[in-house]
């Protein structure tokens, strides 16, 4: 018998009541019971969102509602910024480049943040720029991104800014309309608590401007069919029902427990995992600037196949994190700590990174990750 | 948000899998399909208890199989020797004398085990005795009891051992045929990882042939007229759906893991456990014969209201524990650690307690608990 646990940036655990809200009988969608469900569930995604505009709910995945940014806000020959933190902002540019956009990209090193006066330099070098394109969180570093100050720049040079906030709408503070986030983009399966399969993406009155002007192809993705629907509680097409169903659900429970009280439990969460690592000894990959969603530990110089400590933490001890990706793979290990997540999961992730570090023969004291953690969590 | 724990000696967790069996839809119990399952339970229920002989399911608790105990091996008047560690042996008594029984109560002090030396003198005293009535594990003060001695005695007496292992049958080795106990009782909340509802009694042919002869009124509970049901694969009564439907899930995840593998599983952890609160320098009550089934800790001095520990830790924590019993009430905690249990649940518990123990002003070092129980998982 072996219990499993779930520490990775998507998906994430699903509480029990979505669950049971996701076995109900399956509703038509096009019925005045379902419509009332996605009266519950736009008002919901607006607080979250922290917006008066339309969130449009669509039947994909995250990577699915970004490029329904690009082919909905842009046209042919567009310049665009982004910003490349890691194999998520390097994704803006790939989708850019498919659509016939001509991306100008910042790289980073691996594990740190934007500047904003960098920021500030390419935007006087390409004043034309249509939009910047970035995440508020890139997950495969474990780096969070100055989403206020890339804003104000966007604005002060009439450029869109475009978040990728698939890791970050709901795990931190992100108000869409207070901060001018011309998009913003989340996916069902991260802080909302359900299956993949839904992604939405909010669109500020500027955004809606110039979907209006963009010429590149749409159908399934565009947004202005999905909003003249939406705001009469329906789909364009048929909706993905049940996860519907069970986001109602999640949107109550975040309301339930208040949203900046989620916030909250989140960076107390990834403070007490960084506490947890830095006492066993092992390195932040992101030192300055680490995401409140994920927290990327190098692997010890000790342990020389790092794709082992994930593996085994999972094939062992049923603790799924994640590894990293692309060049950082075999060189850290993320630890997520967003959703339905409480400090008995970290205790969980960090006891089984202390068994695990142990028998790949890298030396720790047992209980002294985890005494920092609890350390943490008594602090508050 | 607040994820909830259960570490209680009943009811136990539900494991995701029996979770899905319960919410089948409802069968009719006069059915061949449901024939077939119960033929399965039959089956499984028949290794569990490592014995030949039919187990009958009724559909009460465990109390209810006690009372069955009780009502169908018994004649008014007869003399029965109890054996009082607790708690539920004092039930034992309490039934004996309902049913106009003459108990003889050999009566413990709290956290100790019984000498069989003194089970012998007794049995000498009152040689016309027809039982002794016992618990495998004491669940008021988790103290372990010896069936097998208990058993030989009974045996070479011309006595039935008529044994509750409510919280012992599936928690730790308990062979019925093997060790001659003529009666054996549990019920569903307990190792058997199923709501309650249900309870399970096998009696030896010395136990079926003393059923014959007994003189006290049972109708609902009537040990013959069920097996001969239940040799059918039907019940004399309507039974509980559902619960038997989960029954065969959780037997069959019993026999996945192997019985015996399930036995190292539950003293793996309570010896964790043990270690655990040691290192925080509580006390154990049962200090010589701790049960396999739930670990009793004495309230810190530090500590002036003992109630506060579990309280603290189900309001604020979400994490379940059990207090004392009656005299035992706010003097005790009792953690445990059998059915679906794995390392990470006790090692949230002991993380709880160790926050829970702090907040309520008693000195300890976090992580020196949880440190001593990672070590003796790393060590296995």
């Amino acid at each position: 018998m072996k219990k499993t646990y779930l520490l990775t940036p998507g998906p994430t655990p699903i509480p029990e009541s979505v669950m049971s809200a996701l076995n109900r009988p399956i509703l038509h969608h096009r019925t005045p019971a379902f419509q009332n469900i996605f009266e519950n569930v736009r008002q919901g995604l607006k607080s979250l969102y922290q917006t008066k505009q339309e969130v449009i709910i669509l039947t994909t995945t995250g990577t699915g509602a970004m490029e329904a940014a690009i082919t909905n806000l842009f046209s042919h020959g567009d310049t665009v910024i982004t910003i490349k933190g890691g194999k998520f902002g390097e994704r803006w540019t790939k989708l850019a480049r498919t659509f016939g956009l001509h991306p100008i990209e910042i790289q980073l090193p691996s594990g740190q943040s934007l500047d904003p006066q960098d920021l500030s330099h390419v935007i006087q070098e390409h004043p034309h720029a249509k939009a910047i394109l970035f995440q508020a969180s890139e997950t495969s570093t474990g780096v969070s991104m100055p989403t206020q100050e890339i804003c104000k720049r966007a604005q002060a040079a009439g450029m869109l800014s475009v978040c990728d906030a698939i890791t970050a709408c709901g795990v931190f503070d992100l108000p869409m309309d207070d901060w001018g986030i011309d998009v913003l983009i989340t996916g069902s399966q991260k802080a909302l608590m359900i299956p993949p399969g839904l992604a939405m993406i909010g669109l500020s009155e500027k955004a809606w401007g110039a979907q209006q002007k963009s010429n590149l192809p749409k159908f399934y993705f565009d947004l202005a069919r999905e909003r003249k629907n939406q705001i009469k509680n329906q789909t364009a097409w048929t909706p993905a029902i049940t996860l519907i169903v069970g986001l109602q659900e999640s949107l109550r429970l975040i309301q339930e427990e208040g949203l900046h009280n989620v916030f909250k439990r989140h960076e107390l969460l990834a403070r007490a995992t960084r506490h947890a690592v830095s006492a066993l000894g092992l390195e932040l990959l992101a030192k300055k600037h680490p995401s409140t969603a994920v927290t990327a530990v190098l692997v010890p110089t000790s342990i020389s196949d790092g794709k082992m400590i994930p593996k085994l933490m999972r094939d062992k001890y049923g603790v799924t994190i994640a590894g990293g990706q692309d060049e950082l793979e075999g060189k850290i290990i993320r630890l997520s700590h967003f959703g339905y997540c409480d400090r008995f999961d970290i205790l969980t992730a960090i006891s089984c990174l202390e068994l695990t570090l142990h028998e790949l023969g890298h030396s720790i004291e047992f209980g002294k990750g985890v005494g920092a953690a609890l350390k943490t969590f008594a602090e508050g």
